[in-house]
């Protein structure tokens, strides 16, 4: 099997999950010319939210990072139905939220779960600009929230 | 009447204000290309700030959704000054911010109130990518500050 | 010498740094079209992080904004690579990411630290859209991280 997207999945055994539809008046992602700004991502796996818990408190960086690989496997999923080709798909920027508390200062560590997946997957293509913040708390208590900015490649 | 962003901010009962000159090196909006980028809103209303409070401590879920709603029109004032017409704008991409406590998980509902508004006012073309997360605090101790992105249609 | 991006920072006594090469699987900035997106910087200096504190706790709005200061600096630096001349560059939007207690309200007068010197380096080029929360708690305890998106000129 050729050096792919799919195959990179396959290897790392990811299968992206069907993104459910909008709730809201606001949708998953969005696109303008060659962008496409991905909705902020929670760790939502094929059995609901998993990975609710405070860094710094209760939660490891180690399950942190879990959890924000889940959010960037969200991430790819909606930029594959954005794009219709991942293969033709750059991450352009990622910005990630940690739940943590006051005195907790590895969010880099944290969010290098999300950062590592998106190069495992979209090569090259994956390397981006970030930014890893601490948050006081995010939506149904998940650890990490991740949102992104993609490339559609000629 | 027929069906414009103006009819539709008729019958919401909406007055969009005349936003103050910036006071700082900063600007409300910057427009490249198609792209606007509308600087971070906070619920300033025609007598100042209101909407000051904490989500998860003493400030309900409905009252930061009206902080969220304030934030919105703001948005939207920005956005027609840089645009000159709402009826060609659409909004890509909205970030909301709620002043929290550790353990609030209602982020989305309460940014719904920025959202909704963003699609009553805009239609179709306010349907938008969005991040909700937690802060531990926000500017004047304001509720909720959201910014956006937008797009110049042709 | 005549009032360029260098002449200015040389009469601010500011040295850019030159940024080291990235230890993970995200980099300091990528390109789109004429976009720069920079990665979140904290106030590193020469001789590693400064600046690590709690804003409305031990440290002083005088000393966020010269943790924001130190992180414009190294925007620019970043921009200054991404787009190989400082003065074909301008500044959309800066995003600036306070560390500090749920009772803080001065956030943007700390991110003025950041937003004074972008115009004081970029001239008229340097007037942004911006944002500026508050965070929970910000990578190795630092009191200050900024983001920038950066357009590079015609």
């Amino acid at each position: 099997m050729s050096d792919t997207v799919e195959s990179r999945l396959a290897a790392l055994g990811i299968t992206l999950p069907e993104p459910a539809a909008p709730a809201a008046n606001y949708v998953p992602f969005t696109v303008t010319g060659k962008l496409i700004y991905v909705s902020g991502q929670v760790p939502m796996g094929p059995n609901g939210i998993e990975h609710q818990g405070k860094l710094g408190d209760t939660y490891s960086v180690e399950q942190g990072q879990a959890a924000a690989k889940l959010c960037a496997i969200n991430l790819l999923a909606q930029a594959k139905i954005a794009s219709g080709d991942l293969n033709k798909v750059r991450c352009l920027k990622l910005n990630g939220f940690v739940n943590c508390t006051g005195d907790f200062g590895d969010q880099p560590k944290v969010i290098n779960g999300a950062s590592d997946l998106m190069v495992e997957v979209l090569g090259e293509n994956g390397r981006h600009a970030r930014a890893a913040v601490g948050s006081s708390a995010l939506p149904f208590g998940v650890a990490v929230e991740v949102e992104g900015i993609f490339e559609i490649l000629d």
